[in-house]
């Protein structure tokens, strides 16, 4: 089993890695650091890039420690302990609106009196889907999590779906992913196995999204798919600020604002009761925004 | 004591004021409607408007009952009850980042158990402070307080600055307001009073914002002030989705999402970790988004 300092400078070098590979994906952005510490334990390294390719994007390292926040006792039933948590946590936003936005998180968590577990997931959220690049996306993630368990799959994609819910709104935020959390021992996999899956998630991220990039370069898009683009990144702000449970919680018990809402759009635009016209690609997209497609197949 | 249904007409009445006086402030947008029912129980009709000065606005009224919602139960330790809930919403967001953004709400809960209470409130978001309109805003508030009962202003303008405060930015929403809730015979005012000082803040409402257009008009931008509007709106939007009672409340307990939603700006835009100039008017402004701030004698 690694010791928690162990994984934390082992999820920085995932950082670090991460970033190259993006850079390289994207070809002109470089990403700019900011260091910053934790009053009440810890801190983190929060990077961002503007790009040729990634309009506004954000790759954050943290690790954090302290007395559990009174929240997380009252919401998980607790007992008063001191908390460890390390994690990288990404979102890029590309300029073209024929280019997904991508989310990853990959998490760690443990308390003074000898819990732990894992947490994570990968999910995608095209302003247009496109069916091939959405089975693509969930292969690469079904050929990861198959070398570790073979449930794993399944279970994290229906997990994703659920979780990536915008419930106000009736629709999946993208075509979904993984999704992971409390990932312990009863997982059937050691502690060393899981922070591997945790590992492997992160080391294909980069390319995964450099793939998705790849394939919409071709695709022309002008001012109505930028207009789409930006009611979709609408979609993306609602969710995170009223449903993502790591962003509330965050916002919540005083974490850092600036990295926690680096996952916020560069713009996004609202439209009262906007309809896309019948039989138009926007349309289609919408009806391919609920639980339960099976993308590998679809 | 007014009937509900007597309430409820009085409401659409003043949304028909409220509309025909904005329209006449803009010069140009007229008010589309829409009419909406709730499979629960009642409906609203949900006006818009897109004009020369107003970029994006919504006049909402609704009126609506049924079974109180289990999160009402229990977060209000109410029994089981049947509840009736009508009110009048607005938000306006300027085309001039000269301009401010303003709300007002003025609502009436009752249930068949016998409790009523009324709630409201009407606040002002200049992008850039200006100390003269915040204290002709603040008069005008308390003038129609001050008709009503003499502790009215000042307590609700000290709830004004706790209600619209963004916590994780640790900046108030704008230059506050009033704001109030579960007004009932508690208060030294009888039903009637009470309701008769919700119609004179809804009338004062379309004056106050006409005002507030005229003095903005002389005032000259461009794509720096613009730019720093499109920021301010994204503070908007965190408050609404993060902190706002009522729009989370509607979102959770499956509200229509649209009328809800209609508080949006057109557009938002979110830097990471901007920081405007030292000795900017964007600075000065960040200085004044504070609590406690004596506006009448500012």
């Amino acid at each position: 089993m690694h010791s928690k300092e162990e994984i934390a400078e082992r999820f920085k070098v995932l950082q670090d890695y991460i970033c190259k590979h993006l850079e390289l994906a994207d070809g002109t952005g470089k990403f700019h650091e900011d260091l910053w510490t934790r009053a009440a334990g810890g801190g983190g390294r929060t990077r961002t890039i503007a790009g040729q390719q990634i309009e506004k994007g954000g790759v954050a390292f943290s690790a954090v420690h302290g007395p559990l926040p009174a929240a997380i006792l009252k919401s998980m039933q607790l007992e008063p302990a001191d908390f460890f948590a390390t994690g990288v946590s990404i979102v890029l936003h590309p300029h073209s609106p024929m280019a997904p936005i991508i989310h990853m998180n990959v998490r760690y968590f443990e308390t003074s009196d000898g819990r732990w577990w894992f947490g994570g997931g990968i999910d995608l959220t095209p302003h247009y889907v496109v069916e091939e690049d959405a089975r693509y996306f969930h292969e690469a993630l079904k050929s990861v999590c198959d070398d570790f368990h073979p449930d794993f799959y399944q279970k994290f994609k229906d997990q994703a779906d659920d979780y990536f819910f915008i419930r106000h709104r009736q629709e999946t935020r993208g075509v979904g992913g993984i999704f992971y959390d409390y990932l312990d021992e009863k997982s059937g996999l050691s502690h060393t196995q899981l922070f591997d899956f945790a590992l492997a998630l992160g080391q294909l991220f980069p390319h995964l999204y450099a793939e998705m990039l790849q394939r919409s370069q071709s695709r022309t898009w002008g001012a109505p798919e930028k207009q789409w683009q930006m009611l979709r990144r609408g979609r993306y702000v609602e969710f995170n600020l009223v449903w993502d449970r790591g962003t509330k919680f965050g916002l919540e018990t005083d974490g850092r604002t600036e990295s926690i809402l680096m996952s916020m759009p560069p713009g996004a635009n609202w439209v009262y009761n906007f309809q896309p016209a019948p039989d138009s690609a926007e349309s289609k997209t919408l009806t391919r925004l609920q639980k339960g497609i099976d993308w590998l197949n679809a």
